[in-house]
């Protein structure tokens, strides 16, 4: 017997997917009519008259007359997938923070791990031209961050977003992109790897419909759930006019911190930070920065600095102890190249595990 | 006949000089003495019963029996040149900004134009080992800010304040340097040609008696001097453990502003103004910032952006207009390289003249 691929959907879905896809309506839309009817099957009962009470009434035709069966399809099969999800404002896995946000979208795609969604988690975005620096200052926080427990939530763009997935998922937190397609496309195609990782280690959200390609209006909209997810947003990289900007505007109006990257005042991408702390933003040098002012203990140091088999952190941590000492004789004690320990020591002090004391003697912070 | 040089000092001056040079005598038990007997010649008239009713025994005792002949002899030795003065609490020349702070010298000798000391102030201080961008935004901001009427009050280290002295006597409203040594004392050695260029168009100050070697306990002192003859305070590079952090927490405590340029995470001579950004301080990308906070207006265009006899800088500025427009185009109305062009529109964008619109436009400024 033939199943239509409709028919493998819970008619509750169904009626959420319906109404989701329903043309014209808006979220805030869809939420007043829930409402005032309590339930999505109960809305699609309702006839064009009453429904035209409460949107208008071209909402109410395209609610009543639009058929989604091919879009019902098109998700049955996606959901074939065990790994991929769709979430309403009514079940118990909606992301929980999405929920004290004024705009929570209705329905989310999700593609991976969803139980990511409601763990603590901090944005991390910045500038698609992002410099080496920054790309590798990103990834450097996000790597950490992840291993304090925050998910790193970012947006799939080139640049700042993409370091900051690499680092969130290289920590024990992983990340989540949002994207402003459909779950099922990857843009820009560059990030194709890593949406695979993030899809298999980590989540990808959307709020569009299965399909929806690049179009400019959604990004910014999906800006507010990047930054709507996560406890503080971290701005890394920014021009004076970049999208960031937004994504750490929003952050403020959903009550959460935001957190600035300085740089040198003549660079272009510097300027977007700058503008952010001249504004408020809290001025951000180390990881630990962030951890303490959301007041999260740090990363357990054997993790953060056991990256991968070997520990170069590790050792330099040991060769260091609890007492102050000076570089040279650090890398004496652990037998590598002053250029090497000092690399090191940067590291370990942008993650906050070291401090660097008057007259030059490194001192290992106490957790 | 022959004139005790002693004898070309007035007798009220020669009174406060003795006050000033009496061992243990601090500034404030000056005050305090000053204040019961109503002028330096009846304290001195004093007995020492009576003076020790008001500082300890010892001190009254070195203010009856300290004989000064011989360091007064070498102050009107001094003050035979016009170019040198000593100025008391007394005089209408005290600066009148000292005067607002809780511990103001009873005593200066200043070399050089007295009346600077009157004009509004910025106090420009960082790091001795100043990177040569950190010298070169120490001199532009100074300059500029110069231009824009501010005298330029540092220190005469090496780095950032020499590179901050010599922007302000490049602007109209020159430079003052606080010493930590006796006003005829030059430190460091290598600022000797500066020092003088100093006493001749700009002005010297110390609290300290003539011949006062470089002490160490005198300059964190003497940077109270340095914040409290300004509106505010600019930190250009310090790093972590920087003595201009003193002076910026005198700077707070004096009620003046704190200003900080930011630079690389990864850059020490950053973390001092990093950390007092995080403590509240202004973070500043041009010498235009500063002004506006201060409410102050911008400098004359002509005169920052014609320094010597040519000026590139207003052919840019000529060229650009009040019409945005990119930089290849700017190039060509200039008859200049792309590279030549950039650089002027940078140090235009550091003085406030232009401003980089999206799209990579630049804007002038109205003013």
């Amino acid at each position: 017997m033939f199943l239509h691929p409709t028919m493998a959907l819970d008619a509750d879905l169904a009626a959420w997917l319906k109404l989701s896809l329903a043309p014209g309506l808006t979220g805030a839309g869809l939420r007043r009519l829930l409402g005032e009817y309590g339930g999505p099957a109960r809305v699609l009962e309702a006839s064009r008259a009453a429904l035209a009470r409460h949107v208008t009434d071209a909402v109410a035709a395209s609610i009543k007359e639009t058929s989604a069966d091919a879009a019902l399809a098109t998700v049955a099969a996606w959901l074939e997938d065990p790994s991929n999800h769709v979430v309403t404002l009514a079940d118990g896995d909606y992301p929980p923070a999405l929920l004290q946000t004024v705009d929570p979208p209705p329905l989310l795609y999700v593609k991976g791990r969803l139980e990511l969604l409601a763990r603590p988690a901090i944005a991390v975005v910045g500038s698609r031209n992002a410099t080496p620096q920054g790309a590798a200052n990103a990834e450097a926080f996000a790597r950490t961050l992840s291993e304090a427990g925050l998910t790193i939530v970012s947006g799939l763009a080139l640049g700042i977003d993409a370091a900051a997935h690499r680092g969130g998922l290289a920590g024990t937190a992983s990340s989540v992109a949002v994207l402003g397609t459909g779950a099922d496309i990857v843009y820009p195609a560059r990030n194709r790897a890593l949406a695979h990782e993030l899809a298999a280690r980590g989540a990808i959200v959307s709020e569009y419909p299965l399909g929806t390609r690049p179009l400019a209006p959604n990004f910014p909209r999906r800006n507010r759930l990047i930054s709507g997810l996560a406890l503080g947003c971290l701005v890394v990289e920014a021009a004076a006019d970049s999208g960031s900007l937004i994504t750490a505007r929003l952050a403020t109006e959903q009550g959460r911190e935001v957190f600035a990257i300085p740089g040198s005042i003549h660079s272009p991408l510097a300027r977007g930070c700058h503008a952010l702390i001249k504004q408020g933003a809290k001025l951000v040098e180390t990881a630990a920065d962030i951890l303490e002012e959301l007041r999260l203990p740090p990363p357990p140091p054997s993790a953060a600095a056991d990256t991968g088999g070997e520990s170069p952190l590790r050792d330099v941590l040991a060769a260091l102890g609890y007492d102050p000492c000076d570089l040279d004789t650090l890398a004496t004690r652990c037998g590598k190249s002053i250029a090497e320990t000092a690399a090191l020591l940067t590291q370990l002090e942008l993650d906050g595990y070291v401090t660097l004391l008057p007259g030059g003697l490194y001192q290992r912070l106490a957790r």
